[in-house]
């Protein structure tokens, strides 16, 4: 079947905003938003972000999640996607049909209008990329770097659900984990109201929570204290060692983001009414660095905090 | 050399947007537009779409204006890109930074800010992906399916100089057109002013003159009329035969578009005072199907008329 055949029965069905003109043309017309928007990008890609035998279905999920997280982290709810397809020869009709179905259903859960993209063959294995716009619910994104000393830092739902189910999938046992190695559970878009209300600065936790910590400790020109016994982790952490390595293994896409110390009680109380369970871990204090708590005792800290994707020299396959 | 290593030293310069953030966020802001803004993504493969030994120079260019070709046809002018970068670990530092000095070159020249994007290992080979912004000129976008018999049809520039280029580098012969192969001449911003004011449907030439002539046709519910010798080949086509393969190969990038018979004497007017050159080569008719004629005589068609990019079946490798 032809490029143009593949569009016009598996994903021109998807696109049923005004904008897209059903993927006929060159260009699609974003919606007009009466406040900013956002917008993200993230690829995935066979062999180094997921095995060529991970389910299709799995896949497209994954492929909107983790760019919806990005959206929710910056306060917005997520609007219209671009789908960029490098399909292999030898995946059958059927897998592509599979896929566009599951990502059809995924965008609709969201709410997101497929309203472009390019698919081309990839004889070197599966490329996924998408880009997701989204509109912000205040009147500027949440940023990474808009915090102050003495915010509180804050995390959603819970850390080292995927770090679980690699261990449990590397070790050859059943987990409910493995589910979510392979598509992560983030927050609803009750997230995104969330931080946009209450957020000094925000960030998805993709590559390890004590690494992306200090990229928005940094980017907010502050320093941080963790506590990390107090992390909500997957079937919690029984030691240090143990929180440490679901602290910094990542593909959590949970948010984590700080908050003005006063304005506790009102974030607890809009958390429990946007349906978000958060948890505050630390703070962030004046001048640099990450300093790390054990159930009030200071931690040496691991040399490698997260997660660096595509490294030029090693490239690391991962799961 | 980390991801985050290489989007600071090469791509982080290129993102001077305010909403870009130095590229250091989960998301970047849209700058607003006073009219309509359209988006368009296209991807390039190695081993599909160019050859693992073409210069990066020349793809970095070419990712640019096989986008901003889409922009422009739609009568806009392009803003903001997100680049999605799959970068084989076999590939040197110094072949990185070559492609980035030509990406940020490319797009300064047209005025478009790096706002975001993805960097990954990709062990498959080259992978690369742009999502183009652009402003529209009038009140709405420029479609391929605005069109009504009767419109003229025109074409910018010339075509088949890439299929002139393919020719000679796979004879082994010198020609100004392989360097157009690899990087397409494609019309400048003044191009978009001329649709934007004229165009009554658009699309930039990519999959061969014939098949894209159908399908602005097809899309404006109407047949179409085609004059072959009328149209501007590169270094002109002297037989049918000639201009039959010319205008079915494609990777021309140039703008056909409709435009009401009426409007031709201030069409050609504008198009002098914007610095395009166009040639009339045709016009929409009631009904349906495409007729071509060589010096007034009807021509038959070929089966193909135009390339098909990403057959599942067999993957076309091009040039």
């Amino acid at each position: 079947m032809s490029e143009r055949g593949w569009i016009e029965r598996y994903f021109a069905p998807l696109a049923r905003a005004p904008g897209a003109a059903r993927l006929s043309d060159d260009t699609a017309e974003l919606s007009r938003q009466a406040g900013p928007v956002v917008i993200t990008t993230d690829a995935m890609i066979e062999g180094v972000h997921f095995l060529a035998s991970d389910p299709v279905e799995s896949l497209a999920r994954k492929l909107v999640r983790v760019n919806v997280s990005d959206i929710l982290s910056s306060g917005a709810l997520p609007l219209e996607a671009l789908l960029v397809l490098g399909w292999p020869s030898d995946r059958t009709e059927a897998n592509l049909a599979a896929f566009a179905g599951a990502l059809g259903a995924e965008l609709d859960a969201w709410g997101i209008s497929l309203i472009g993209g390019d698919t081309v063959s990839a004889p070197g294995g599966l490329f996924l990329s998408l880009t997701l716009t989204g509109a912000c619910i205040a009147d500027a994104p949440v940023r990474r770097g808009g915090a102050a000393p003495g915010d509180e830092l804050w995390i959603t739902s819970e850390i080292g659900g995927a770090r679980r189910g690699f261990l449990a999938r590397a070790a050859g046992q059943q987990s409910p984990h493995i589910s979510q190695l392979l598509e992560p559970v983030i927050p609803g878009p009750g997230a995104a109201h969330l931080l946009a209300a209450h957020a000094s600065a925000a960030m998805d936790v993709s590559d390890g929570l004590l690494g992306d910590l200090v990229s928005l400790a940094r980017a907010s020109g502050c320093g941080a204290q963790l506590a990390l016994d107090d992390v909500a982790f997957a079937d919690q952490a029984a030691t240090l060692d143990e929180a440490l390595d679901l602290a910094t293994w990542g593909d959590d896409y949970q948010l984590l983001f700080a908050a003005p110390a006063g304005s506790r009680e009102r974030l607890e109380t809009d958390a429990l009414s946007c349906g978000v369970r958060i948890s505050r871990i630390g703070r962030l204090t004046a001048g640099s660095g990450l300093g790390v708590t054990w159930l009030g005792a200071r931690v040496n800290l691991p040399e490698t905090l997260g997660f660096e994707h595509g490294r030029i020299g090693a490239s690391p396959t991962r799961p």
